[in-house]
């Protein structure tokens, strides 16, 4: 029997490559040329001079700006093995080259584009406009990006990716690593009271990819369509709420007040079967659940079949006491526990996790795609080591106390130049909320804005279908102390200040 | 002014937490004990014996599974002034909770929880089924694993992370690091033709999370219901078609020929804008898209206001001349570039990148999502710095000659043990097709099943919908001959060889 002599398109045994592809060289030589060097792709016709050919095209490569000045060439030798041309062929087009002024040739540092200027092709025609970076940032919800444990976070890494095991750079888990999923598993029982086990911890790629696997597309775990609308907290992020929108989820806003939602009033809305709260530390206005209403939502779950998305952001930042237990502990069979490495290390990791009824995991994974592992291995395996050295506990024990800290300053900052602001929702998490006098809210705004200075207002947060006569609105600014680097965090304080309504 | 007695809740300016917090210490003491030891959650009763009530909390804590057998507890001086109880009365529950053997104490390795057989709580009831690892994976699609260049990905990593400005760790830029973009511009210049700025680069995920921005959700970039159905090659991935169809986007598949894909046949359809090929190196059989239909395809494009979708998957992957350069580089205005470090480097990074026309780079962008950063910014400086530093390209070379001495073996056993037997699509790529005579794939994929060897039949590649008449459909098994480690390789070629049907 020989080769079957059907479509689709077949080469010879030892192959050359269809008659006419453009970038035939005319020979057959096996392009390679070992370890060294850069590639370059050259397009050279078939036949003529193959030393014109060559020039011609480094001439139209440099010309296009598709070689940048500066960029170095590789080896005559390389790029004459690649091509399939002799060495001096290569070595008389670049001399030539660098006679033309095209390239320039330097005692060990090899042949480059020489540097000109002239307009690259493709370039962008305009650019999104985005917003210009403020002279001080005190906008909530981000960890200070200069304290990231670079050094901690490299010797992990090189731990993790060292004694990992080859299947680790292979197409892996949607689930996750398991090394880091056994870390979390005892990590989230350990310091936040969660009771699972590996098998549940589903790895993504922060909080709201767990609401679109959650909610959004055709495979989401809890569609629209069957499970009704959303109960949310009265106060919450605009961005989860247009997140939910546009995977077209209703959301039913509930009132908070001294004791956290009040989630009694889940009865009075029985086409919801899900209620997505921030237990330990109310975001944006600080308090936790009451001890009471965390048995409510639990008691409500199990009585209505209905299911609570725990929203742990940033459940290690507690200040005065000893934080605050998931929500999760009270009943996994009824609780989404939502972590993330976000508020603790940094967003840029983009690591979140999800703490799983047993009846959900398989369908988040279904939801994940079986090859969508989204989340860098890499980073997983590194993360894995840190917590399990111990790096991510000394990390988030440094972090709370110059969180604290910061905290501290603007408490003082506040007595002693704006008495009459109430701050509250300081006992934990990476933000204050600044109450201020009825109607004052706008001005103070643009009173920040014209200082430069980058803070949100309270009524961004508020549930647009919260009823006025439901709870109250008051004025006031949430004030984000962790965002600012050191160096910049009095000034910060100084614009905050002066923005501030007089008494 | 004094603070404003509205909702919502509230705490003191030095704050206490509500009356009843569950895990309400009795005590103020605030709750942070320097970077040592590790956190640790316990609910302790606001009233009674401190001891006691430690004792009770950390057993209930073992008892439950929280604290695993071998996890080291946080000095009892830390403990003391996380829970605000004095040291004394921690060191005493510490040392009775051993004498109970709960606990275990050892010189210098601090406070663990004793080594005991009990079944945690809340573990997974059943396993998803995932297939068992074979014997022998000859399975198309996945890079050595083995390979991957740890050391030099550390260095590139320490570099890369030790010379980030600090903005690297706060949210990012859902394009892309504006670092990897550059040097991923220059790159693709140099190596595969690409006429692009950074500015037209958007990082992301991998191919199926460009596939995903391009076609599903609500915010897709070529929703079907005004873009019409796509058209595709008549063998590719139907895990690419399953994504396509679960955005609802039907797909019209072009028969293959000798010269690749016939592009002419997009003339018939003309609801018909958009057309994914593999032009480099036709997945899975294997030739490079004819020079004329190369040309002809973006005329196509330009004459009817149409797109072309490169999936470059491999394209650095060619071993007995140089690379087929990117039909980018033809039109950029008309041409979606789509590349990955999957097969270059590791499946495991999750890292890829569309090169764009102009006016679509803010339309992806706004299907990524303002908040969805994605890709590990920490992964995208380490592969913005590997590349940079010309580790990238020497990787490919070296992964270059041993993928082909790879494919060597591959001819030469088949040369030897099966000369009846056809292979194709050899001049590139990670796999070979191995032509067999009609009607024997089907035992042949039996033959290596039983012999414990995984590989693809031809047949699973074929569009559902591509007519008899269009294209013969032939038999053949579709051989990844990078997936094994070296020293697996012999083994699986020699169950390959068994398992081919007689002459």
């Amino acid at each position: 029997m020989t080769e079957t002599p059907a479509e689709p398109p077949r080469t010879p045994r030892r192959a050359a490559g269809p008659p006419g592809a453009e970038s035939a060289t005319g020979t057959d030589t096996p392009g390679d040329a070992g370890p060294s060097g850069t590639d370059l792709h050259l397009d050279l016709p078939a036949t003529g001079s193959r030393r014109a050919a060559l020039m011609a095209a480094l001439r139209e490569a440099i010309r296009s700006g598709r070689l940048a000045p500066g960029t170095r060439l590789p080896p005559y030798r390389t790029l004459a093995t690649d091509l399939g041309i002799a060495r001096n062929t290569a070595a008389d087009a670049y001399a030539e080259l660098v006679a033309e002024g095209w390239l320039t040739a330097r005692q060990g540092s090899g042949t480059t584009v020489a540097e000109r200027a002239e307009p690259a092709p493709a370039t962008r025609a305009r650019r999104s406009a985005r917003a210009p970076r403020p002279a001080h940032d005190l906008r909530q919800g981000q960890p200070d990006a200069a304290a990231f444990p670079r050094g901690g976070w490299l010797a992990a890494g090189r731990r993790a990716l060292t004694a990992a095991p080859n299947e680790a750079f292979g197409p892996g888990d949607p689930q996750g690593r398991r090394e880091l999923r056994g870390v979390l598993a005892d990590y989230l029982a350990r310091a936040r009271g969660v009771r699972t086990d590996p098998d549940r911890i589903v790895i993504c790629s922060g909080f709201a990819h767990a609401l679109r696997l959650l909610f959004d597309g055709p495979r989401a775990v809890l569609p629209a369509a069957t499970t009704g609308p959303l109960a949310v907290e009265g106060y919450g992020l605009a961005f989860h709420r247009g997140l939910l929108a546009a995977a077209g989820v209703g959301s039913v806003p509930l009132p908070l007040d001294e004791d956290g939602a009040r989630v009694g009033d889940l009865a009075r809305h029985p086409d919801v079967r899900t209620v997505l709260l921030t237990p330990a530390h109310q975001f944006p206005t600080g308090g936790p659940l009451h001890a009471a209403r965390r048995a409510a939502v639990v008691d409500w779950a199990r009585g209505s079949g209905g299911l609570v998305l725990e929203d742990d952001y940033d459940g290690e930042f507690r200040y005065d006491r000893q934080p605050v237990g998931a929500l999760q502990g009270l009943d996994p069979e009824r609780v989404v526990y939502l972590g993330t490495a976000s508020k603790s290390l940094s967003p840029a990791l983009r690591l979140g996790w999800l703490v799983l009824p047993d009846d959900l995991v398989d369908r988040v994974l279904a939801a994940k795609g079986e090859r969508e592992a989204w989340a860098s291995a890499l980073d997983q395996l590194t993360l894995a080591e840190f917590v399990d050295s111990g790096g991510y506990d000394r990390h988030v024990r440094r972090m709370r106390r110059r969180y604290r800290d910061r905290r501290d300053r603007l408490v003082a900052a506040l007595a002693e130049r704006a008495p009459h602001v109430g701050v509250t929702g300081i006992a934990a998490g990476l933000h204050a909320v600044l109450r201020l006098a009825p109607g004052t809210e706008r001005p103070a705004l643009a009173a920040a804005d014209r200082r430069g200075l980058a803070v949100d207002g309270l009524a961004a947060f508020r549930h647009p279908l919260l009823a006025p006569e439901a709870m109250a609105a008051p004025d006031g600014l949430v004030v984000g102390y962790a965002t600012p680097p050191d160096h910049a965090y009095p000034a910060a304080l100084d614009a905050l200040c002066d923005a501030l309504p007089p008494p």
